[in-house]
């Protein structure tokens, strides 16, 4: 049986599906292919131990440690790498617009009726640093083309059109703004600290839509005021409501919004799709983590 | 004499400029070529009739009904169309993201360190109707490019690639989004009231970066909630403190920052130095309003 979470059914052309509503889990019980719910908790992983014929777990997310540590021998792992890249990208155009141009200001004032009106920055002319060079950083690499501004992809190693990571200390006094839209693993844990952000001049943007663990909240806090920050993504996660980092001066915060919004139920529909279909037919699946 | 505002003095690449502080007006006086600063107020227009030998008047704005009303009989005056797409077309662009992703509310939630998670609209997958097709809406039209919706130009007159505003009964109610960015005149004051914003679906966009006055304030407060909106141009402007449209439901308000942005100064100092090479050398100026 396909199982899969109500709220995708609609998005995914396959016949037969079993749909979970969020109650019962026993539809659940019977699962061969199994696709949880976005947002779940690790009790959805858990259930995969009960799961006798179980051989595909397709995940809705392109993290996937939490399901790893769940994982039957033998059952075939897959992540939603691409499905969330359209709508990060786009959050990550919308923070830099909003920080750059203080639209979080005038949304602040607004109960005040405050006209803030004043000289502020445009994104054009800017030199942006896209630090990651999979589908997010693509992705909005592609959503800067028409911005008349200087984008930089910079990946782990030099390519056709991507820098090295290892260039960096280079290339941050020259940037404006640097968009974090790298996975977070050995090489990026705490990448961004102190030194890190005392390469970038005074006014500069860092943007993070990867992951909190990226950046360290230490280094921000001391930094913040004379660079801007805008994160979709923080450590920890979710902020305390009395963290310092809410009030810090030139940071705005979004709640980890940059995949959920309804650019995912036709992407993740189109991606199981594909892959039941493949599972049915006998061919290799994409994004496997584990087979 | 070439007189020009001291701020935008350094962008234009031009020998013999008489630079004017904001202090003593004298050096105004000998002007035969007069660029008023960005944001003058009514003097700088009023002291055109005391130029005996001014021969071109070059604004650093689109709009000149406010030079016209004092322009001296055989002076050319020119504006400055082009010099504030780039800048306006990105705000609109922030605009649309803000409010879809309510990056607004987000921002008003910060000072209670409110973690607002859901899923709220993407931009990826919407349809935009663009509705002017000069120099703003065209700019808006290559940003958009990238990000995976689906724009249509709406312009006076059908051509190649633009629909007529005339087929706007039709193309309303399909449209996700809805781009103001044509100019104020007869044919658009007040154009957008009760029965356009009626022809909108529910929880449609409407986005103003052109003019207050092509918008019914009443009609938007009535739809407020209905509908959203987000909008750098009000009527009236600036709004007062205890304007209703500042607290209503849905509605984004920024100062008219569409064109006063860093991104204004370089292309200011490209068109005037052009311009001015132009008015040196006996060729036919651009921007022409009157001449």
């Amino acid at each position: 049986m396909i199982v899969v979470p109500a709220e995708m059914a609609p998005f995914i052309d396959v016949a037969d599906l079993t749909i979970w509503d969020g109650g019962d889990v026993a539809p659940i019980r019977q699962a061969r292919f199994y696709l949880p719910s976005y947002m779940a908790g690790e009790w959805a992983f858990e259930v995969m131990r009960d799961l006798a014929d179980l051989e595909v777990c397709q995940l809705p997310t392109a993290g996937y440690e939490h399901a790893l540590a769940h994982l039957p021998p033998g059952v075939t792992l897959c992540n939603a790498a691409g499905v969330h890249d359209a709508s990060t990208a786009e959050l990550a155009v919308g923070l830099m617009l909003t920080s750059l141009r203080r639209l979080d200001d005038m949304a602040r004032g607004m109960p005040r009726g405050e006209f803030l009106h004043d000289r502020f920055d445009a994104l054009a002319d800017k030199r942006v640093l896209v630090v990651g060079a999979g589908g997010i950083g693509q992705a909005l690499a592609r959503r800067l083309e028409g911005f008349e501004c200087d984008v930089i992809l910079v990946g782990r190693t030099a390519r056709e059109g991507v820098r090295a990571r290892a260039d960096l200390d280079d290339l941050l006094p020259e940037a404006d703004v640097v968009v974090l839209a790298l996975p977070l693993d050995d090489s990026s844990r705490g990448m961004v600290d102190a030194r890190f952000l005392s390469r970038m001049h005074d006014g500069a943007l860092l943007v993070n839509v990867a992951r909190g663990g990226i950046a360290d909240t230490h280094a921000i806090l001391a930094e913040a005021g004379r660079l801007r920050f805008a994160l979709d993504v923080t450590d920890p996660e979710p902020l305390p409501v009395e963290h310092p980092l809410w009030r810090a001066p030139g940071v705005f915060i979004t709640p980890h919004v940059g995949g959920n919004t309804t650019a995912f139920l036709p992407r993740i529909g189109r991606l199981v799709t594909d892959q039941v279909r493949r599972w049915q037919s006998g061919a290799p699946l994409s994004n496997v983590i584990v087979s």
